[in-house]
């Protein structure tokens, strides 16, 4: 594919789609009422992930396109240029907060992410990446993550989920051992943006138990250009056709905590 | 006290301290360099503390000030009236975000909350109130909080910190079925803001542990304002001279969570 193309293409829409969302948040209609943002969200995601669907298919036939609300493709491999599509990450943010939530656009060749976007709508900041060129926020190049903080000093963005015993996804036990050595952490509620702030040095880890390609397509790619590491919960490769574990950090600390605190059931 | 002299000057002495505290981080040096956050805050602490304390006093001499960093005075009592002050609020966030941290500043007099700022400074919000005339945001009135959405459908901001069964101040048992109850959980990093987000509606709730009358004293007169109710995690009144745990909620909802899930040590 035509990196550069493909790239501004993707960008164009994505602010695109993000104008409209905020338009229709901005409606007197939604603020007054505010009854049923439930309704809203949800077609908002349909509406967005079409506008996506038929751009992409009208301009680049040959990409396949794989998101959530069933307007791409039936995707099982990653062959080919896919684009994989989240029009609203954070749902429950855009419902209670109508803000912090974003829109997530992964682009895959032949499996390797080559470009990332992540909009913050609201807020209007834009995250992108192209794979070996470096990443951006609104246009201003991110530096490398440091290398040499330790755990102790790290804050990550971990959900209290992971923490009930109960839950089948995950060991509480190594996760509050996890809590105990950080020296904090945070819960922002959008995939995507959690991604970028690890990316932006915000936080230093993102640890989760269970997301979708389309909650970490675009993320891996930004994280990755400034020298993240992104894997599943046991360190293996992430397969991004399937809902899997996931473990995003600075890479100085990536395999202690895989090692030391992450144990999946 | 004439409150509405009392409250234009603190608004006025906020902003200014806010604009001091942006100048500074946005200094080439220490954008540059980022080297030394943990003096930065420090510094900046202490100067925004004394700047309010010399402004008080010199302004309303009878005025007690009541901070953490002990430009004011050894404040054991609310008579009187009593500025309870942090001049920033959420120091973690300012040394690893340069964001997402505030200036709380509680104005008492016997005891009683008559005046709220909490000013997110590198977002330029301010919200404020003035007991029995509503509570705003950047001057906008906020509306009363629901009092009809249950639990079951609320998100409130809570620290994993509460999860860990080793935590010396509530049974993490609870706070795990609070967990299971809620609609999910965030975690921002700054009690100040955690207290204004309930107040904006973005979330349900705040619980949490431990925190000093300065954490506590403007959230709390803000909240209370668009019908939010705040308690020590017993349920009693909170003493605001003292550190305590707090279970700062939307009304409907308040009762249970203290009689359901929150039982001290």
């Amino acid at each position: 594919m035509d990196k550069e193309k493909v790239f501004q293409d993707a960008k164009d829409w994505v602010l695109e789609a993000g104008e409209y969302i905020r338009d229709r948040i901005n409606e007197p209609l939604h603020i007054e009422t505010k009854s049923n943002p439930d309704d809203l969200v949800t077609q908002m995601d349909q509406d967005t992930e079409e506008f996506f669907a038929g751009k992409i298919k009208g301009t680049y036939p040959s990409h396949r396109v794989f998101g959530e609300e069933g307007f791409g493709d039936d995707v099982k491999d990653l062959e080919g240029v896919v684009w994989i599509v989240d029009p609203i990450d954070g749902t429950m943010n855009f419902v209670h907060q109508q803000k912090n939530f974003a829109i997530s656009i992964g682009i895959y060749e032949d499996g390797v992410g080559e470009i990332g976007l992540i909009y913050n709508v609201m807020d209007d900041v834009l995250y992108t990446a192209v794979k070996g060129e470096g990443a951006q926020r609104n246009g201003e190049v991110l530096p490398e993550l440091s290398k040499d903080r330790p755990l102790h000093r790290s804050i990550f963005s971990l959900n209290t989920t992971w923490l009930i015993e109960e839950n089948r996804l995950v060991d509480s036990k190594g996760i509050a051992d996890l809590v105990k050595t950080l020296r904090s952490t945070r819960s922002y509620g959008s995939a995507a943006l959690e991604f970028a702030f690890v990316a932006e040095g915000l936080i230093d880890g993102y640890v989760t138990m269970s997301l979708m390609p389309w909650d970490v397509a675009a993320g891996k790619v930004i994280l990755e250009e400034v020298g993240g590491i992104v894997t599943a919960g046991d360190g293996s490769r992430l397969d991004m056709v399937k809902r899997s574990s996931v473990c995003a950090t600075r890479d100085n600390i990536h395999e202690e905590v895989i090692a030391d605190y992450i144990r999946l059931k």
